[in-house]
């Protein structure tokens, strides 16, 4: 019944002169205008139309158009990007276009004296440096070069991934001391950033990261340009916070207006106080070849170049009194406030409401990350718009974003999730997120809130597959013969949410139903890391039209699975969440738990460790939602007070799962039962909580302490999971 | 259209055989049965039948009834009292009445080993002692005695009121050192717990609190029974932790159920580490007459003893070798576990609701507090279900809670908001205290958000003053007349909303829209503190009917007031908040703390301290609350959804002025606008964050990081209140 006749979309826009700019592109449907009487029958063919509206040849362009010139986070050619996306938007038939600005701490190298890593002799002379710079592809040759990056000189530690593990391996069962060493982590396996807090963590005075062929390159395959594997000169660019879902270091909790409280840089959340370089294998293998010490404990910690992979510290032989230096000129950490004088503000008028968004800033071009899925997205814009322009209006209004400075710790989008949030918890229903739409080209990947698992079940059996030797099969029959889920093989596979893209504050902090859907590699088969040339020179378009996608149908897949996703969000009457699923990944969370805490009978028993408030919890939950499922589906459809009561229940359903006391030392994760892994912020742990407490607990001084603490975030999971099941009690 | 045909109350249940009670009572009304055809006829009739039904001789009885015995929490006769008012309220016909359980820290003292206080001589006689007991009034002999205070040896310091600005004197113009002494402060002025906590912050080891004639007699009126002022023997007994919101010491932040994990005793929130032991004037004197050291630094700090009120440290003359020393056998703190085995929930199916709750506990015989105010609320719930017997229903669902432990720290109430917290800040529309409903017979006092300003103004109308001299003249006329604002004399006071009773976690934690009123002494007149036998044996039935409030009609008056705001806010079609009044209030406490600012003019200018965007957005918000008003006036009634929606973002208001993270050290005190004050928990303090910021600024070591504290809590400030104007935004 409320019909407003505008669709909007915001846009970002510079916080100074060209040279820095964040934000985020939204647009908005409003409901379907009564008083049009085209709209029923236009609503009817808009679940078919949309779909057959979305081109691979349209993705295509948008991609090439999108990464003729690096865009990264706060540059003139992000700004003139999110203005070309803004005017396309608006071209396309949103109600409004709208730039956002923030102030953000944002860092980059000093381009006249980059970083750079040196092994210097016994008389202080530089006998070796790594290179300043990734040789650039060709045809890109006349760009500028961008590392964000943060002096130490000491003896050289090889620490295999920097994880939790290695660390341990290192400390407990080598007798290995990090402290005021420089370490050397080959990149994978985690976030580089838990690499540099566990480095810190140890005592390093330095660290270094390198892209092992062990883990950047695929067997039989040639380095791009000849294929798509990374060159020796290949450097993975990236942030190294540890922001813990803070948004930008310096406003940690609140958006970075031009009125906002800042901290100053050394006070800011989660930057390293050591310096952190990162190199590609060709240097790496220079620095690794001479080094002394014990030999890796075992295959686990050698990588594929030639070189022993001895642990030192410091190298052998005649370099024995060599020692490397970490030549850490300065980053330039700019603060650049708004000329503004004048405080304003811009609202956000949304009703319950959707969203889809990804980011538009990348570390070089973005060829893959993200502007596969800026591409996408912009597709989908122009689907949405057509369908607009033929007079349909979604029962919800959809916001469309493009963050900004999302390679900078997902700063754009937790700015606008910071500065929004109350508008956000009161009425957003989901959120979808639109980073690459690939990183492999095997099947189907999604990431998502139980709520949403049927939804993408069904829609994913009315895509037709894209891959070889699945003409005329869905994506759902590609994706389960390809991925069975490891629990369940009757059913593909669908991962925990974690973090390291721009769904964080929305779902990690504001408990905002979320997901996310890309084209993946095949997990089993293919062992290097993330896809080779990750967040470096070589992501280009020709390295998505030669090597990925050339037909780019995965792409068009992605943007039909995304689409429809935001379809049905947006204008079911009733909201596509099934809470029954909710119980059953409880179910197996709690499970899970209590199993890796049956490893310490005896303590539990102990100290009186009891994991049955949890289980009890989780099936009053599973109750709660059969009851409510049930009720559901018995609503009245024309009652319309009715409906809108349980679609209230529904969209509250995940924000009962957060807490707003936050995870211990966490503060802004406050989902309870999802959250990055302390130890990997890529992957979804769940019951982080009890996780954590529980993590490494025979290494605790104080065992009847740890022991309390566990039982402290058992009760704190049990009362969460009861109260979200409360929520779901019939509104008398 | 949701209707259901139960009307249910909950009751406390005790946590252990009848020596352990908490909890509460609610009961509630569904929404109109659409299927009850009296119904529509019966509604128009129930806001003057209502208010008819309510019957002085009735709260008489009630009174009568609940003040025989003592009913201190967590004993054997406030569980038989919980289970009387249970009783009734089913025999009311409300839908449903029920027990709810939580197992809090209590604490007790040693009836076998009382607490008390010596002075010793220098060969360690104790040559006075302070009573063991208050003398109980005629006709309760027989009744044990309670008191909940918490063994310190040394010197006397007189420090007047415990005060902040009182330990200023001593401690910066007087040079007066209070660490290791036992500080004496008179009751009065502030929380017993503020002074405890600036005892302890000043060094001292020990506190006793004592009654001054000058605060708590009248001039010219007898002590107890022979009139209503305190008697030498009478001791104001009361807690003294500084809880800040926690509720439960032992389960800060979550309910104390069977499952919860509980801290240990010394480490619960808030309770003082050295003895506080309270006597009465007559042992005072004693204590008092011998003191040493300068004088009374002016009048403010003489009582009307007869004794110098010199401040010490220590006796002098021929007492000069004696000490003090404060024999604090134990308390014992009571942690009683439910003996039930298997964890069981129960929920709260409550729709937008609203609530009208009080406490049932009480030190003694809870004579005025608060059972002036459960005789009230039993007489109301009696009208409504008269009502409801007759076929009404109102709206939304109404909630009536006798909570239990206020006396110990808001315990039931903060746990009840604690397990509920996620549907009530789904769904709480308002909540109405309704402690004590008389601290005096002078005139009305209330204590409310801005939202509510205009509903009391107009109910008030409605309502025939009880004062002498004021026949025929309403409620409002006589309130204005005797007790006009301060900053405008055309409307009554209404006073912020502090602590001190529990509405606390419901507003200052959960952002509920909330409200207290009652019968009060007059301001400018009266200058004893409370009312002279707050918190003694001697606030007995008698005392009220007696000297109070002979005729009742003083709490009749309150019962219509409540009863009436309970009315409008669970029948009105739209929910009957006015938000320009909080624009108002707004723009008020924002040029309030600007002039405060303005005293360091210098250092605003030095430190670049602008309130510009505090102001800024107080505008924002007026002019959102003024456009959405327009808007509501304008909604089409018939329109079901419409009208939803606006009820939702009218519900949400009072929230959106929360921020997750809380006041800076007080995180339970979410509420950005209001506060109980950081120096005396009863008082309200508009934009604490600010104000605690500024305080004293002088005196801190560093200005400059002084002074961005300011600037920090600015910046909240401003982007609370934007955010809040956000919410008032049209809804698209």
């Amino acid at each position: 019944s409320r019909s407003k006749a505008t669709l909007r979309v915001w846009l970002v826009c510079p916080g100074l002169l060209g040279c820095f700019l964040l934000g985020f592109l939204t647009g908005w449907f409003t409901k379907l205008t009564e008083k049009n009487p085209n709209s029923p029958y236009i609503s009817q063919n808009v679940r078919q139309k949309l779909v057959a509206e979305m081109k691979a040849e349209n993705i295509r362009k948008f991609l090439r158009s999108f990464t003729k010139l690096p865009h990264l986070a706060g540059t003139e050619q992000n700004l003139l990007l999110a203005k070309k996306i803004q005017g396309q938007w608006k071209e396309f038939g949103l109600d409004s276009a709208e730039l956002v600005n923030y102030d953000v701490l944002l860092s980059y190298p000093n381009e006249k004296q980059p970083n750079y890593i040196s092994i210097i002799d016994d008389q202080g002379n530089e006998v070796f440096n790594t290179s300043l710079f990734e040789p650039p592809p060709q045809g890109y040759e006349n760009l500028p070069q961008h590392c964000f990056f943060l002096s130490a000189q000491a003896d050289l530690v090889y620490v295999n991934y920097g994880r939790t593990e290695d660390f341990f391996k290192l400390e407990r069962e080598m007798g290995i001391n990090c402290t005021g060493k420089i370490v050397i982590a080959r990149y994978g396996k985690i976030f580089r950033g838990n690499k540099v807090k566990n480095a810190i963590l140890a005592g390093a005075q330095g660290i270094i990261l390198y892209s092992d062929p062990a883990d950047y390159c695929a067997p039989g395959v040639a380095a791009y340009p000849g294929g798509w594997n990374l060159p020796g000169g290949g450097v993975q660019h990236g942030n190294v916070l540890n922001l813990n879902g803070a948004g930008d270091p310096l406003t940690p909790g609140y958006p970075a207006k031009e009125y906002a409280f800042r901290y100053k840089v050394n006070e800011g959340v989660g930057i390293p106080k050591i310096p952190v370089h990162p190199i590609g294998y060709h240097d790496a293998e220079v620095l690794l070849r001479a080094m002394g010490g014990p030999a890796a404990p075992d295959n686990s910690w050698k990588g594929s170049l030639n070189v022993p992979y001895n642990i030192g510290p410091g190298f052998t032989g005649n370099s024995s009194t060599r020692s490397v230096l970490i030549h850490y000129s300065r980053t330039t950490n700019y603060l650049l406030h708004s000329p503004h004088k004048n405080t304003t503000y811009n609202h956000t008028p949304i009703h319950q409401n959707y969203s889809l968004s990804g980011h538009r800033d990348s570390w070089v071009f973005g060829g893959i990350d993200p502007t596969t899925g800026a591409a996408v997205l912009q597709e989908i814009v122009r689907s949405f718009g057509k369908m607009k322009l033929e007079g349909w209006r979604p029962r919800r209004t959809v916001i469309f974003a493009s963050w900004d400075a999302e390679e900078f710790g997902l700063l754009g989008s937790t700015e606008w999730a910071e500065e929004n949030a109350k508008v956000l918890q009161e009425r957003a229903v989901a959120y979808i997120n639109t980073d690459s739409s690939i990183e492999g080209n095997y099947t189907l990947r999604v990431d998502c809130t139980p709520l949403l698992y049927k939804l993408v079940y069904n829609l994913t059996k009315e895509i037709l597959s894209p891959d070889e030797g699945y003409e005329n099969k869905s994506l759902y029959e590609s994706w389960l013969e390809k991925d069975p889920a490891s629990e369940n093989n009757s059913y593909p596979r669908i991962n925990k949410l974690g973090s390291g893209s721009d769904f964080e504050a929305y779902f990690q902090r504001l408990g905002i139903a979320s997901g996310r859907a890309r084209y993946t590699k095949n997990r089993k088969a293919d062992k290097f890391s993330n896809y080779p040339v990750y967040h470096t020179v070589y992501e280009t378009f020709e390295l998505v039209e030669k090597f990925y996608d050339p037909t780019f149908q995965k792409q068009l897949t992605i943007a039909q699975l995304r689409g429809k996703l935001v379809y049905e969000l947006a204008d079911s009457q009733v909201i596509p969440f099934d809470c029954r699923d909710y119980g059953e990944a409880l179910k197996g969370y709690s499970n899970r738990i209590y199993k890796l805490a049956k490893k310490h009978a005896e303590q539990l028993k102990l100290y009186k460790v009891s994991f049955d408030p949890l289980f009890s919890a989780v099936v009053n939950f599973s109750k709660a939602a059969a009851e409510f499922h049930g009720r559901l589906e018995q609503v009245d459809k024309k009652d319309s007070v009715a409906v809108r009561i349980m679609n209230d229940q529904l969209m509250l359903i995940e924000r009962a799962f957060t807490d707003p006391l936050g995870l211990p030392g966490r503060k802004f994760y406050r989902h309870v039962i999802f959250a990055p892994s302390s130890h990997n912020k890529y992957a979804g742990e769940s019951f982080p909580g009890i996780y954590d407490a529980m993590f490494d607990i025979e290494s605790k001084a104080d065992q009847h302490e740890a022991w309390e603490e566990v039982k402290r975030q058992i009760s704190i999971a049990a009362f969460t999971v009861q109260a979200a099941a409360g929520t779901l009690q019939e509104v008398a």
